[in-house]
C-alpha cells in the first residue's frame, strides 16, 4: 500500500492506495503557513492509515504545483505556495512523516501517471497530456517514459508563446484566465452559462478552443504523439472545445497521418493527482 | 563501406562513407523528372564506387526533404521534388540499385544522425537540432535516440504557428522566406550585406533572431534539451543571431535551470546530409 498526496494551492487531496486502487481518501483546505501545511499533512497520514498494519505502507509520494530541482529535493518555485520555495521538501516531509520513503513530484507528472498505471494511457507508447485549469500544465510520455527533460523541466506547454506581438502564451490564450478576461467571471460560471446557451460565453469559449487548437496542433508538428489527453476544468464544455481544436488541427498540422492524432478527455475523478502521487512507488514511469 | 546520398530540390550530394569519415564524394544538379533523377543517382553510384570491390559496399542511404510515410518506402509530400509524391521510393531504388540495400529518411533525421555519429551530438541524450534555410526543419533525440513520432512525423517546429493573428508559423518569421519578404533579396546577399554593416539588413536580422529565439525559447520550455543546434544558411550570421536568441530564452524560458540550455552551430559541411544517410546502415539512431 501507498499513500498519496496532491498539493496544490487550494486544497490537499490524499489517498491511501492498494493495488492501484483508491481505499481510502481525504480533502482538506491548504494552509498559508508551513507548519500548519506540515502538521495537516501528518495529521491526514495518520487518519489514512488508522487500523492498518504500518508494516504495509511502503511509501508516501507527493503531487506538487510547482517548478522543482532536477532531482526532486527541493522546490524552486510554486506561485500559489511561495512558502515553500527553496525549501529542501523532500528532506522536510522525509523527518516528518519517519520512517517511510517520500518521492515529490511535478502535478502534471503525477496526473499523466495516473492515466498510465489506471487510466486512458495504459499501453500508449507516445502521449501529450494537457491541464487547463487557473492555468496550463503538460506532460509527455515519449517510448512509454514520462519525460522530465535535461533539467527536470519538460512540459511547460503552457509558456509555449502563440502570440509574438503581445507575448501572450498559450496559457493565457486558452485557461480560466483567458476566461476570466474576456467574461468577468470563472470558470465554474462559464461552464454553467454555456449549459444555457449563453451567446457571450459561447463566443469566448469558441475562440478559447481555437487558441487551445493552434497550441495542440504546434505540440502535434513537433511531438507526432499517439494521442493528447486533455483535464481540468476547462473541459466542462468539451462538446465547444473539440470542433475548435479539431479544425485547427486540419489547418495547421503538416502529415496527412498526424492530423488524425486523438484528442481524449481524462476520466480520473479529482483524485487523480493523488492516485498518481502514490504511484510513484511503482517501477518503471 | 556505405554510400549516402542527400537528394534536395536543388543540389544532389553523395558520399562513400568508410569508419563514418568521407572517402570519396560528389554533387550535382537535380533534374527535374523522375527517371533522369534515377538515372542521375545510378550513374553517381558507379563513380564512388570504382575500383572498389562492391563485396564491400554493405547499403546506400537516402536523405529526403520531404514528409515520408511511417514505415520509410513511399514520399508522401516532398514540396521541392513534387514528381516523388506518392511513389514507392524505396522498391524503385532498390529495383534501380541492386543488390544494395535501401534505406531512406527524412533529412533532418540524417543531418542529426551525422551529429549524432561523427559531430558535437556524440554521447547526448536529449539535444534538439533546427536547420534554417529556404524553410526550418527539426528533429530531436530523447534518450539517445532520434525520435519520428507516433505518425513518423515528428520534428516539424518550423510549422509551429507564433503569430496566431496571422497565422504565421516559425518558418515563415525566422528562415530565407523572412529575409527575402523583408530586404527583396536572398539569404546569400545578405550575409554578405551583414559583413559590411549594412543597416536595414541588420535590423531585419535582428528581428529575425528574435522570432527564432521565441521558437527556440518554445521548444526548451515543452521538450528542455540539453542543447540546440543551429545549422543552414542563416546561420552565416552567428555573431548577430545568438544575442537575440538568448535574449528571448531568458525572457520566456521558465526553468532558472532550462534558461542555461547550450546553443550550439553545426560545423558540419555541406556533406552532412548524405553522411547522415551513409550512417543510417549502423545500429542505434
Amino acid at each position: 500500500m501507498y499513500i498519496g498526496f496532491d498539493i496544490g494551492g487550494t486544497n490537499i487531496k490524499a489517498v491511501l492506495v492498494k493495488n492501484r486502487k483508491i481505499i481510502r481518501e481525504r480533502i482538506e483546505i491548504t494552509p498559508k503557513k508551513s507548519g500548519e501545511l506540515f502538521d495537516l499533512i501528518s495529521k491526514i497520514k495518520n487518519e489514512l492509515v488508522k487500523n492498518i498494519n504500518l508494516g504495509q505502507i511502503k511509501g508516501i509520494g507527493f503531487s506538487l504545483a510547482g517548478a522543482l530541482d532536477k532531482k526532486r529535493k527541493r522546490m524552486l518555485n510554486s506561485p500559489n505556495m511561495k512558502f515553500l520555495n527553496n525549501k529542501p521538501l523532500k528532506k522536510i516531509l522525509e523527518r516528518k512523516l519517519k520512517p517511510y520513503p517520500i518521492k515529490i513530484e511535478h502535478d502534471v507528472y503525477c496526473f499523466l501517471l495516473a492515466e498510465k498505471k489506471a487510466g486512458i494511457v495504459k499501453n500508449i507508447k507516445n502521449a501529450f497530456y494537457l491541464t487547463l485549469g487557473t492555468d496550463i500544465g503538460s506532460a509527455f510520455t515519449i517510448d512509454g517514459k514520462i519525460q522530465t527533460g535535461f533539467h527536470g523541466a519538460a512540459g511547460e506547454a503552457g509558456h509555449m508563446i502563440i502570440d509574438v506581438k503581445n507575448n501572450f502564451d498559450l496559457g493565457k490564450l486558452a485557461s480560466n484566465k483567458f476566461i476570466k478576461k474576456h467574461l468577468d467571471y470563472n470558470l465554474i460560471k462559464a461552464v454553467d452559462k454555456l449549459k444555457k446557451r449563453d451567446k457571450r460565453a459561447i463566443k469566448v469559449y469558441k475562440k478559447l478552443s481555437l487558441n487551445l487548437g493552434v497550441g495542440i496542433a504546434n505540440i502535434i508538428n513537433i511531438i507526432d504523439p499517439e494521442m493528447i489527453i486533455l483535464s481540468g476544468g476547462i473541459t466542462g464544455a468539451k462538446n465547444i472545445l473539440l470542433p475548435g481544436i479539431k479544425r485547427m488541427i486540419k489547418k495547421f498540422v503538416i502529415s496527412p497521418e498526424s492530423k488524425k492524432t486523438k484528442i481524449l478527455f481524462s476520466k480520473m475523478n479529482r483524485f487523480g493527482g493523488a492516485l498518481g502521487a502514490a504511484l510513484l512507488f511503482e517501477p518503471r514511469h
